[in-house]
């Protein structure tokens, strides 16, 4: 947090980050520039979300972006293991080093109609707000910073992320921290989705695909054995009963269940799929323990209760993790995107979520996601949309921010 | 069981029908015949298998089986309305009223290849054990009896059932107990797939497909509803410890379940498919009894656990219905076959099963169902096989068998 510190100091000694910037000529600029850039970042929005990028499959609309932070002047623009692409543009220091990025995935599968229709000021198309709206905004703050001749004290390395989505489960973004910028990022922002929102709170979750399975057999004439359907319903049973606290709130489902052949045979595998969820890493975790207690549990009663006749066994396969982690309303960055949200007239709405700042955010680095500005419905459907109109002002705000963070 | 006074009081007093028949020279003559129209048998077993009979849909073979009575001499041919074939042999009265059947009907679905494949001794086809077997040494019983001019003193109705198999849940039988020959069946056999087996004893199936239904949700936004996959968990937990008893033999299982569209939603739906089998009818109804307050009790259980906050209902449909019965060892019927099968020379074997006699178990009518002859595998599948190897002697002993009942 002690990278914030100046900025913090500002605040406190009465000054407000938001305001200060606007008093400054090349910010002005920067913000009319913005303005007047929002209809070529529009164009851009459209032509990358023509390019598919269903999950594990960004590299097409990744090399596209590449070419683009090539365009917009940015130095050292490269494709990380991976699959991140990364872009600097170098303050006069290299420190404070802000990350600013939208994520390259949408939830599509291969083969989605990725065509983007445009009627009035609304944009129709699977990913048009999530996250294809983040990606242009972040061309359109470089090119504004760039024309305005900003020059900010730390350095801003801009991201495309792979993997934001789903199964995804954050592996851009946890590359980019263990590995790539490993111990080089100071503060983070994720730009996604459309509206005004500013998420402080990351939702983590865990996933567990669990499978119990015997040699299964004819309901009668194989009466006896143990029964991986009967083990399931026990690991169910006493995880619908599992109690979570309210505040901070955290969730738990089981999502899908599924399992056996024939309504006359012992199945010889039954299986669920769970989603954990919490804003509170212990919250999380005793959850996720309560759980596969729950599975350990079932699996021995189902054994116990047919004496180890066709012994079952179980495998807790872990098909999400997101990291739980919370950035204080309190916090420095959190007061810098209020005040640039406060200093544009926006209105400000302080969310929780589940977004690629949930990483930073569970490793104590100050981290936020903000919307991208417009106006959108249906995220992580074919019929997505995303209203364009004065959609500048998420570019704006963005702008602002970006500039506060890297002083 | 008065009906069968007589012969019982031949067995006791020191006779022995199958002895007794075996010294007539009209039963000889007739068991002569049955060896040797054997492979005019196997022909008919080879041309009924090769026209489909698909649950549900065994009307072509109906038909051609209809065709084959009214051939062997069969009177009053008809089909009833549920789909069974039926024929008589008139005896010299009308009473002792015999029925003896085989099923039609196969668990193969259309589209299957019922091609049968000729392998020295051995048939390969679906089917062609389970029980196109039996409905081929029907003929060549009614055959053989008229070429020897075997007068029995009451009347024999030889049937073709359809609905023996899986969901077709015994439906053929049941009419025929119900509507076409109901109150006039004194004694009844169904003659089932290969070997040499009597089956005395009727194992009961009660069959449910459960489904709980509610709202659903996202896995985090709409958290606090009820959970359809939980309340199923529960119901299952508590059919899993359910106690049965050993003897009479009394089972039970999930067999199938399901439900959930994706790892991070409250499903709207979840099901399962349960099997509960027993062949004492008794023990069968407490156990379904347990079972439909175990779904009863889940159900408000997972309601109260939210507060009836997206209240689920539940959909407890039942989809088999196979009543136990068990026709004592110590019966004349049961005695009948053991004499008849001992007079051939045969080994005696005292079977349980679930077979169309079951039906007239459960009602108190003395039934039993006997294995037809010759040595099968892979009943059910579609590699099934029967070998012809001494199959007249299934012949001989079904052609002695309802020779003695029909007294």
């Amino acid at each position: 947090m002690c990278a914030l510190a100046p900025m913090l100091a500002h605040a406190q000694a009465g000054g407000d980050i938001g305001t200060s910037l606007m008093q400054r000529a090349d910010v002005r600029a920067a913000l009319d520039s913005a303005r007047t850039d929002e209809p070529r970042a529009i164009e851009e929005q459209i032509r990358l979300c023509e390019i598919p990028a269903p999950p594990f499959k960004e590299a097409d609309r990744a090399r596209t972006y590449a070419d683009a932070f090539r365009g917009a002047g940015l130095r050292n623009v490269r494709i990380d293991k991976e699959g991140n692409v990364l872009g600097e543009r170098p303050g006069r220091l290299p420190k404070p080093h802000l990350v600013f990025s939208a994520h390259l995935d949408t939830v599509f599968p291969e083969g989605t109609n990725v065509h983007v229709i445009r009627e009035g000021s609304v944009l129709k198309g699977p990913g048009i707000g999530d996250d294809c709206r983040g990606l242009a905004l972040i061309l359109a703050v470089v090119r504004s910073m760039n024309k305005a001749n900003v020059q900010t004290s730390g350095t801003i390395t801009f991201v495309g992320t792979v993997g934001e989505e789903g199964l995804g489960d954050l592996r851009g973004v946890k590359a980019l921290f263990s590995e790539t910028l490993r111990g080089q990022i100071d503060r983070f922002v994720s730009v996604d989705g459309s509206g005004y929102g500013i998420t402080h709170r990351g939702v983590g979750s865990r996933r567990y695909r669990v499978t119990f399975k015997g040699p299964g057999g004819h309901s009668y004439g194989a009466f006896g054995l143990a029964n991986p359907a009967h083990a399931l319903g026990r690991a169910v049973a006493a995880f619908a009963d599992l109690q979570v606290p309210t505040d901070p709130k955290t969730t738990f489902a089981v999502g899908r269940i599924g399992g056996g052949t024939s309504v006359n045979a012992i199945p010889f595998d039954a299986w669920m799929e769970a989603d954990m969820r919490s804003v509170d890493a212990a919250a999380l975790q005793a959850l996720e323990s309560g759980f596969l207690k729950a599975v350990d549990d079932a699996l021995a009663a189902e054994n116990a209760r047919w004496n180890q006749n066709g012994r079952l066994t179980v495998e807790k396969q872990l098909v999400g993790d997101r990291p739980a982690g919370l950035t204080p309303a309190s916090s420095a960055i959190v007061e810098a995107a209020v005040s640039v949200t406060k200093a544009l007239g926006l209105t400000v709405t302080l969310d929780e979520g589940s977004t690629d700042a949930n990483t930073p955010m569970s490793l104590g680095i100050p981290a936020i996601a903000v919307d991208a500005g417009g106006n959108g419905t249906g995220a992580h459907a074919l019929e997505e949309t995303f209203d364009t109109a004065e959609s500048w002002k998420g570019t704006q705000r963005a702008l602002l921010l970006a500039i506060a963070l890297a002083e």
